[in-house]
């Protein structure tokens, strides 16, 4: 199973970024640990990390006919981008949205997800492990189900 | 680490309920499929089901000091009562809440959620998985992070 | 025909609570009422008063395989009790929805109904006269449709 | 007990019009079945169809002495003439509001009624036998209650 | 100066509807008082009265050419008839509205007007007098300034 | 009959303030024709002009026993002042609300009238007319209907 | 093909009224534009104009069987009648809305379709323009596709 | 003179749940404090704690016919339970809302009670004196006034 | 322990103005009752009606290093005046709100409190004992609590 | 005249995505035939796809001094994009929005159009012909009209 | 060039208000460096500060002639006074809007400016030096631009 | 100190675009200003232009560690860009945000900023001289205070 991790726009401030909400660890540690958790599921996985809504949707077109799945965070633009979101669900390929703290528990505009609603699923809340936990979604979940 | 399961309302249709949207497994089936993952991580889990509000709120109660983590899967009550909101608070007891379907993809009653600020985080649209993704968060994560 | 009647919570204040709105008759004058038209139209009625919402909820499952349909006044329950909105969706047994009074006519907030939009039809304004109209409809329209 | 029948606009095209939402019956079909039920009543109806709002409003201006009740389907009128409301509570006529489809289950500006509220009650969702029951709540409700 | 009086829906049932917002006087007790008060002020007056939207259209359409000034009781269109509103627009004609009851004590719907911001302006609450204070309106201000 | 006229805050300006919205006429102008009219109806009027909340509020206090009506323009207050409407509606004297401009053709928060739900009526749009008029309103009006 | 060309409310004022919103073309002109467009483009075009909602759902009726599609301008009815569009809904014959102006730079109100959801599609703001382009979207797109 | 005392959900929590929202203070000091109060007034106090909706409905049902008021914590029941409020009008016995917290200082929810305008009065944000002071007002209010 | 209590505007006319809100008490009734109450509990206060909201604001900076506490009812300032919001933060003496009638039983504008949010709590509904609870809470609340 | 075509985000996906809106065409295809239409009308096309919304905008920019008019399908950037929408106001060159499916027909967010104010007018609905129907908008328009 | 500075509700408590929020500079200082900073521009500043509404409208008024330009800090007056808003737009004079803290940082009221839309501009959020700016935004901008 | 100066989309089309709201000085004259006043304050500035979100976010990234403070005109990404002002956040650099026209007298959209509340202050409504204000504030503020 081949799975495509997008990170969206700030998310290579991790660990540099408000550490009160977003935690210590950056985002090369958080990536080492996808590949390795990719590894041991036996799963291929290549990263990416995009501030330029365009350059996501960019990449999700790249995707058709590639991989199994997407994992994204898309960040600040969940909030707003009906482009990324028409980008997923034109492309077809199954897609589970991260995210590495609770928006529920943040600001008001943070509780609206445009992208979800086109997203197989959302996980949110559990800090770098958010991205493993949907690793181990797309393992479970793709291998079981028509998206 | 001792977790409980709790399912909330009309969960125990599971199966017999709208499958297009909740898909074919009964609740005996998602049971011991989380009991098997469970004890594959090495966590002990008690499981309960409740269509009341009111026994939800008295067994989260009834969990203190007694347990490290809850997997709660509110069902409709996610979008309105507070009550249960306020026992999540009340108690401190690390808490993920989980959603067989997607909620952002259905009505749009569904696509808040009163609980989930009081949470950890949220896990929504893998079928019975989410519940197993809430297991392997627990385990990762609780141990990780004081909440 | 097998039917079952559910009143919901404080409708076994009738004729005692606030009769320039309810009327004058109580819930033992309607319950007979109720069972003489049935008799008429040759339906087997059983009837619940509940003011516990799990237990409203509770009895919609038992409901399962038992019965040919529902007649059900939720009371303030109407106006935001998702799970049993859920309940009833999951039992699939077509279902009416009664009011004894015409909740157009009275505060905002019973103007909104979040059960109705999951049973077969609503019935509203009649004084009792609301549940024997749901007894005939119960008998004309179940057998002449699919629900 | 005379009563007055009023449909409202676009119901001559049932049977032709959206057979999933409004069934397959036809307006004389209802019609016959209507004068049939109220003649096993002892009821006199007269029935009108009427696309004009303005028709509607003379309508129940010239019923003024002559009927004891009126069975209305305003049509798409329910959501927005207030001239229509205006004109049920200005002749003091007790009316009753029905309509064939569940308007709970369409879309949203369907769920607004601007006419109940000076109706005596509301019937939704029994296809045509939503005016029989009609017949039937005018001869039992009016006979007992003053509106 | 030739005026025309536009009477709107239901305005017809005045002393026969609601009397206790609309008071005892009926339509041709308030003709008679305008025609009287036209003729001490040396204006030329003709009344109408309709139920018809379109016929208040037709209406307005006519009076191009004809007359001075237009002084209008919408009725109940006053709340949503953007089709009127057009009509006074379009034929700038300069136009009073004129509302018997005042509209911002009573039901939350009638305290907004669409036509009052093509009008010149707008008397409410005076009882039949209001369209006398129109009259007065109509002469003073007419006179003095181009609408 | 003897009334007192309140100019609300800022209408000191008229005439210097935006002319193309409220006209060329001062308010010395005004108050001269409020008192000639007066006088040709045989009323005694005094005026009053205030841009203090609070000196509009003690001089209807004062009002109290001394007066038969009061003609009020609350200028911006007429907006958000529910201290001027809670002294309207607390001394009980009859009150009429002006406008000199139409208020429904400006800024959106201009359509809000949070005073004349206590007053008699309102008219606006009429320039200083709208003064007049409301002299004719108190005359005809108070003389023949209890408020 | 055969199509009917619906003009709305008000629309008889073209050339008469605001201009600088509509444009100097008199209905008559653009008539015979429509006339020698359709002549062009080999179709068969009957105009109307009509002043009353309820002329415009008779002709909608009256359309099923003898033509094969519509081009309507519902003018300010394109707001609020939700009884037009059950007419567009009910009849099934495919319609085209156009406007003259451009609604979207105009008042808020006219920002909102209430047809535009039962049509084809819609095309605004091409002065008459609007019309001869929906001409030919109808040849186009009525001959490819099934709507 | 006799009251019941009521606290709703989560108050059993008290002195372990959010001490720096709700204070240090558990229920049987709460209770003890109660007692003592009322015991210094004369009155005769019973208290009940429920964290199931449908008890305190039952609770509030009871009543009739064996106190002279009740004083009311619902806890989150507060801000959704129409269901209580149904209750509390129904049995016509006088009702004194209390909050320990001021229910304006915290989250947006917790602004909106919909039980208080059943009852006589709100006491908030005394910490347990809140309690106390609704002694008091019971003591003071119900002897002077029928409510 | 001194405290300065501060009545709004309109509240001299108690016993005068809308008594079936209000009650029949007069303002010099409830100041005796008060200053009686104070004595009784060994406080010293001073007490202020005010209808202009500017010398509510210097009352308040006024009693800076002179009091303990303040218990203001800011009749109809309590709904919009965020200038007496921030007097009373910005003075950092603890202060009580009080209303003599339920705000929640009112217009529904009545329902928001802009001031409440800097107080201590809210007492409303019970008639001038109102003003004699805030003593009591001030007395016990003060004495134990840093507020 | 010279005219630039601009599709937006995801319209290269057309033929791909969610054939059941969109239709089977693909981009090529809708490209030929958007210039064998301008080479009947005698225009000269230039034809771009950005998903990029900074590329819109830059080449908004450099489009002006160069052609004569813009036919824009801003995509999903039509629902948000404000600086697009600055973009095309900013340029001065006339500019037609169009879209293949009829926005009034999808999602409640599609309703919105934030750049169609800007614009000329609109066409939606008429699959690729609606960019043909803009080639004769433009020609037609452009020619006779000072936008 | 001469100007007035008005410093609005509750600003005489700078440095004893909320030092957190406005910093510990007290009112003083500020009137210090402002009049150092208008010594430095060669400006002649008169300074004022008011509790009272009503003041601040009288001092606008008094201002025509006199002055030109004026910098106003409406603290909480901002968020509701359009009879501020009035006077500033009434005298003409170019006025600059300044606050000390940054109004978007704090609670959601604050970030609605009334009486921006009649200002030249706005200057928040750089604590005293917001004045400072506001003079030399005076300086540079009135000598440059009619506003 | 060493700033940033960055100017979001559209503003290279200054001085081209909508004059009568920016002003006639195009983007190099305002760099020059902007050089000229920063020289004179002994300040270095380097100044950017983009009209891509994700360039602008790219910059703010890249001024980590390099300067003292950022300058930002958002242009219209100040209403949308939760990627902006997460960049802003994340960076933790006191940042000033300034609009060259007066954000408050123009279209509704405009009023919201969603970058603000990450910003130290906003300065709007002076033409370029904005810019140089917000040099002044940033020598002055930043010098003074830890943001």
């Amino acid at each position: 199973m081949k799975i495509w991790v997008i990170h969206g726009p700030n998310l290579n401030l991790l660990g540099v970024r408000e550490k009160t909400i977003y935690g210590e660890k950056d985002l090369d540690f958080i990536n080492r640990e996808i590949q390795k958790e990719a590894a041991s599921l036996g799963m291929d996985v290549e990263i990416f990390q995009f501030n330029h809504e365009g350059e996501i949707i960019d990449t999700l077109h790249r995707a058709v006919g590639k991989i199994d799945g997407i994992i994204i965070n898309p960040g600040a633009y969940t909030h707003y981008s009906y482009a990324i979101r028409d980008a997923i669900a034109g492309i077809g390929i199954p897609t589970i949205e991260v995210h590495i703290s609770n928006i529920y528990r943040r600001e008001d505009f943070r509780k609206q997800s445009v992208t979800a609603p086109v997203c197989v699923g959302q996980i949110s809340g559990f800090s770098y492990h958010s991205y493993l936990l949907a690793l181990h979604a797309a393992k479970w979940h793709f291998a079981e189900k028509e998206v």
